[in-house]
C-alpha cells in the first residue's frame, strides 16, 4: 500500500531537522574521498564525498527513503498509476526506453508497443532520408535538419543534439545537420534560415497539442521562405505530435510522428520528440544507444539501499540542501563544451516539475519545494560567477559532471599537458578548493571553503552516458517530487501568462480594450513611453 | 569629502527595515501604471510600475543614494581616483567611451588619449581587413574573425557580437562573420574550426596577461591547424592584450591592440576586447555607435535624482530586493532571441564583481551582497523555468528587456498578428500575470502574484541600444557595489582554484604525488572509479 503525505508529516525529517550541519573541511579525508563514490550507469561514477552529510545525515535520508515509499512510487509509476494526478494521466517517459515492470495497457493498447512501434516508423524514415531514398522538391538529398519546437520539444533535444554533434562526427555517424528554431522572435528564424539550403532542409514540427502559438507561427514563416523558394513545403516537413491534434493525419506533412499526453514535454527527448532529429542527424543507432544508456540507469534506480543508488542519494541530498540547509538554488557545471546547453534542459526539468507550491492533491504546502537551477560549462564559469560561489555572501551548492576524454580531436599539448587534462585538472581542483577553503591574512584572499559539490565522472561522453545523463536527472526530480508530495508532471503556473496574453495580443494588434483595465493601461503607457523618447 | 562605510552602518538602511513591505497588486493602480516610467539613453525607457517599492521606499532609497554618496563615488571614479582597491588601480572602463569628469592622467599619460589612440589603430586596421587590403597567407581576403579569449574576454564580446548580428545585415555593414574559441575542452575549438575556411580566417588573441591558460591551449591548436593547412599562423592572428605582456609589440602576430590593468574583463566589451571584433565584423562605425550608447547611459548616470536616474533607480531596488525583502536571486528576460547570451555576460558582470563578503578595506561584512543573477530569452522560458517563478516556494524578482521591432525580416502575420506583437503581448502579459496573480477555487491553479519585475524596453535593438544596456549593467553593478561597501573591480575568489589547478596537472600529467593529501587522494580516486566502472 502507497501512502502520500507531505514531507513535514515525516519522523525522518524531523530527525534531520536535529542532526547538526557537517563542516566539510573536518569530515574530509582520504578514507571518504576514496570510498564515497557509486557506480553508475553507463560507465558513470557519483562521487558525493564532497556533499555536506556524514554518516548520520545519510542513515535518517535513508529513512527518509522508506518513509516516502520513493521506490515503491518509482515502481507504481512505471506501471502506469495516474501520478499526473491534477491532470489525471499516467506518466509513461521511462517506458519508451524500456519495459520496466508489468506491461501498461490503456484502452487495450499494450503502450510499450505503442512507442516501439513508433519509434521504428521513425528509425524507417529516418534511415531512408539519410540514404537519399526521399529527396527534396528539387530532387536534391537533405542535408539539413531543422526542429521547430519550443520548450520541451526544444531545450532537452536541443542540448542532446549539441551533446553528441562533435561525437557524431568522430564515429562517422553524422549525416544531416541539425537546426532548431524555437523563439516567436522572427529574428531566430532568420537566422536559421539565413544559414541552410532550403531546397535541402528538412523540418521538423513538434506540438504535442498542434496549437502552440510560437510554433505555428514559426511555420508560417518557414513554409511562406519555402513557398518563396519554389519549394513545396508539404514534402519539407514532417510533424512530431500527438494522435488527436491537428497536424495527425495530415497531408501538410510528409509524414507524422506520435506521442501522447503520458509523455511531458520537458520528458520527451526519448520519445519521437528528440528520436526523430537525432536518428535522423546521427542515425537510429545512435538514438537506440542514448534509449540504453537511459534505460540501464532507470534499471539502476530501483536500487533500495541508498548507499548504493547513486540518482536516489543525488536526489535525496538535495532534499538536504534544500529542506535543512535552507539553501534555494543549485548550479550545474559540465566539465564538457559539448554540453554546454544541458544546464538549460535541466533548468526547464527541475523548475518546471518541482516549482510548485500546492501538494499533489492541491493542498498548499509550505515547506521550500524545487531550487532555482542554472549553470555553464567549465572552465568558462571559472572566468565568470565562480567568484560569487566561492566569496559570495551565499552558499550554493554544486553539481559537476566531467569526462576523461575528449569526443573528437586528437589532442593538443600545451605547457606540457593535454587540454583535456587541464579541465579534469581544473575539476578537481575547484571541488577541493570549494570544500577546504584556505586561511590568509588578508580577508580578501580567504576562501571560507565549507561549499559542496557532486561529481557525476566518466570516461568520454558517448550517447549512451547521454541516455544515462538525461535519466539520471529525470529520476532524481522525480525522487524529490516524491519527498515534496508534488505532482511533477503538470505546469498550471504556465497558464494565466498565456491567457492575459491572448487578450493582451488582441489589444495591441486591434487597439480595442480588453476587459482588464490594468493590462489596457500598461499596453497604452509602454507604447507611449517608448514613443515620446525616441532618438 | 568622500566617505566610504558599510551599509549595516546607514540611517536610512535602519528606516528602510521599518517600512512594512508593499503588496504589489494592492499598490498597482492604471496611474503608477501610466507614470512610473523613467526615459533612458538610446530610446529606452526603464518601468518600476512593478518594483516592490512605494513613495516611502522609494524616499528611503534616495536618503541611502545621498549617505552612501553614490554619485559623489561614480564621479570619482570616472576621474581616477583608487576605486580597485585591493590591486590599488584606478576603473577607466567608463573612459573609452569618452571623458565624463576631469581629465585622467597616469604617468604623465592622458589615458583618454591612449584609449582613442588606440581605438583609432583597431578603426584603422579593421578598416583594411573589410577592403582587403590586408590579405591571408594565400591571398585571399578574410571572410571569418575568430575571437579566442575566456571569461570577460569572451561572454561581453561574444553577447554583443550575437546582439548585433541579424542587425548588421539588415544595415548592410555585415561583412566578416564573428566566431569565439573560449573553453580549454579541445571540442569548442574544434566545433569553430570544422566550420571555417583557415585560409579565409583571422584570429584575435585576448589575454590582458598574455598568459591566460585556456587561451594559450587554444591558440596552440588553432597554430597547429593553420601550419598543418599550409598557412603562416603569424599572418592570421592579432593580439588584444597589455603593453607588458608577452603578446605585446610580438612579431608572432599581425597587429597588437592594448589594453591596461584600468579595463577590469567583465568591463572590456568597450575597449579593444570587444572592439576589435566588432569593428572588423561590422564595421567601425558600428563599434562607434555602441560606444555612444553607452556613453549617453554614462552621462545619465549622474542624475542625483532618484527617480529620473533609471540605473541608479534599478540598483537601489534591486538593494531593497536583497537586503531588505532578503530575495537572494534575479532573473534577467530579454524577450529577443539576440540578447540569448546577454543573461551570460551579466551573470558574469554581477556575480563576479559583487560575489564578495568583505568591504573595500578588506574587512569581513556581514550583510547579503551581489545576488545570483540568470536568464534566457522571451518567450522560451515561458516554457521552461516560467512555472517555477510563478509558483514556487521562493520569490525571484525578474528584469524584463523588449523591444517593438524586428531587426531583420519583414514580421510574419500568423492567426491575425505578427511575430513581434506577439512577444510584445507575451512580455506585457507576463509582467501583469506576476503582480497580480489569480484567485481559483483549485490551489494547483492560484497565482499568489505579488512578484515584481521591472522593464527596459526601446523600439529596437541596435548597436546604440546595446552600448546603453552594457553601460546600464555595469553602472547598476557599481552603484550597488558602492551601497554595499565592496570593492567590485577585483576577483581574488578565482585564485584558489588556479593554484590547486596548476598542482592537480602536474599531478595527473606527471603522476608524481603534490604536497596535498587531499588532493593526491581524489586524483586517484578519480582515475580509479571510472577505471572499475568501464563499460
Amino acid at each position: 500500500m502507497v501512502v502520500f503525505k507531505n514531507l513535514d508529516t515525516c519522523q525522518a525529517f524531523e530527525a534531520l531537522k536535529k542532526i547538526p550541519a557537517v563542516v566539510l573541511h573536518k569530515s574530509l579525508d582520504q578514507k571518504r574521498i576514496s570510498d564515497w563514490w557509486i557506480p553508475h550507469a553507463a560507465g558513470f561514477c557519483y562521487c558525493y564525498a564532497f556533499a555536506p552529510v556524514d554518516d548520520s545525515v545519510i542513515d535518517w535520508l535513508e529513512a527518509l527513503t522508506r518513509e516516502q515509499q520513493l521506490i515503491e512510487k518509482y515502481r507504481i509509476l512505471t506501471e502506469g498509476a495516474i501520478m499526473n494526478t491534477g491532470e489525471k494521466r499516467m506518466v509513461l517517459h521511462h517506458l519508451v526506453r524500456g519495459r520496466l515492470g508489468k506491461p501498461v495497457i490503456w484502452n487495450g493498447q499494450d503502450m510499450e508497443v505503442f512507442y516501439r512501434e513508433e519509434k521504428h516508423r521513425f528509425y524507417d524514415f529516418a534511415h531512408k532520408i539519410r540514404e537519399g531514398e526521399i529527396l527534396g522538391t528539387t530532387g536534391k538529398a537533405f542535408t539539413q535538419i531543422v526542429q521547430i519546437g519550443i520548450g520541451g520539444s526544444d531545450l532537452g533535444p536541443r542540448a542532446a543534439s549539441l551533446a553528441l554533434s562533435r561525437w557524431a562526427v568522430a564515429a562517422g555517424r553524422a549525416r544531416l545537420r541539425p537546426w532548431f528554431i524555437s523563439n516567436v522572435d522572427p529574428d531566430d528564424a532568420d537566422y536559421v534560415l539565413a544559414n541552410i539550403d532550403l531546397s535541402e532542409s528538412l523540418f521538423i514540427l513538434v506540438s504535442k497539442s498542434g496549437t502552440t502559438q510560437e510554433t505555428l507561427a514559426n511555420e508560417t514563416i518557414v513554409r511562406d521562405r519555402l513557398q518563396k523558394a519554389g519549394l513545396n513545403p508539404d514534402k519539407h516537413m514532417v510533424a512530431v505530435t500527438s494522435t488527436s491534434s491537428p497536424l495527425a493525419h495530415n497531408p501538410h506533412y510528409l509524414d507524422s510522428f506520435y506521442i501522447d499526453d503520458f509523455i511531458g514535454g520537458r520528458y520527451s527527448t526519448s520519445s519521437a520528440v528528440g528520436g526523430v532529429i537525432i536518428s535522423i542527424a546521427y542515425g537510429p543507432e545512435t538514438f537506440e544507444e542514448f534509449l540504453e544508456g537511459a534505460n540501464e540507469a532507470d534499471r539502476l534506480a530501483f536500487e533500495p539501499s541508498l548507499r548504493k543508488n547513486p540518482v536516489l542519494m543525488d536526489a535525496l541530498i538535495g532534499i538536504y540542501e534544500r529542506n535543512i540547509l535552507g539553501w534555494p538554488a543549485t548550479a550545474v557545471l559540465p566539465y564538457s563544451e559539448s554540453l554546454s546547453r544541458f544546464p538549460a534542459h535541466l533548468q526547464q526539468l527541475d523548475m518546471e516539475s518541482n516549482g510548485k507550491s500546492v501538494n499533489r492533491e492541491g493542498h498548499p504546502i509550505s515547506y521550500s519545494t524545487g531550487p532555482l537551477v542554472f549553470g555553464e560549462p567549465g572552465t568558462n564559469g571559472q572566468h565568470s560567477f565562480y567568484q560569487l560561489l566561492h566569496q559570495g555572501s551565499d552558499i550554493i551548492p554544486l553539481q559537476f559532471i566531467g569526462f576523461l576524454r575528449n569526443q573528437l580531436s586528437p589532442d593538443m599539448i600545451s605547457e606540457g599537458s593535454s587540454s583535456r587534462q587541464k579541465l579534469l585538472a581544473n575539476l578537481i581542483a575547484q571541488m577541493l578548493a570549494f570544500a577546504i577553503g584556505k586561511k590568509d591574512e588578508n580577508p580578501s584572499k580567504t576562501f571560507s571553503g565549507n561549499r559542496p559539490s557532486t561529481l557525476l565522472l566518466a570516461r568520454e561522453l558517448g550517447p549512451r552516458q547521454l541516455g544515462a545523463l538525461y535519466s539520471h536527472f529525470e529520476n532524481k526530480v522525480m525522487f524529490q517530487g516524491f519527498v515534496w508530495n508534488l505532482n511533477s508532471f503538470d505546469q498550471e503556473g504556465v497558464q494565466l501568462g498565456k491567457i492575459l496574453a491572448k487578450k493582451a495580443l488582441s489589444s495591441i494588434t486591434k487597439g480595442e480594450s480588453t476587459d482588464d483595465e490594468l493590462l489596457d493601461a500598461f499596453i497604452a503607457s509602454a507604447l507611449r513611453a517608448v514613443e515620446n523618447n525616441g532618438d
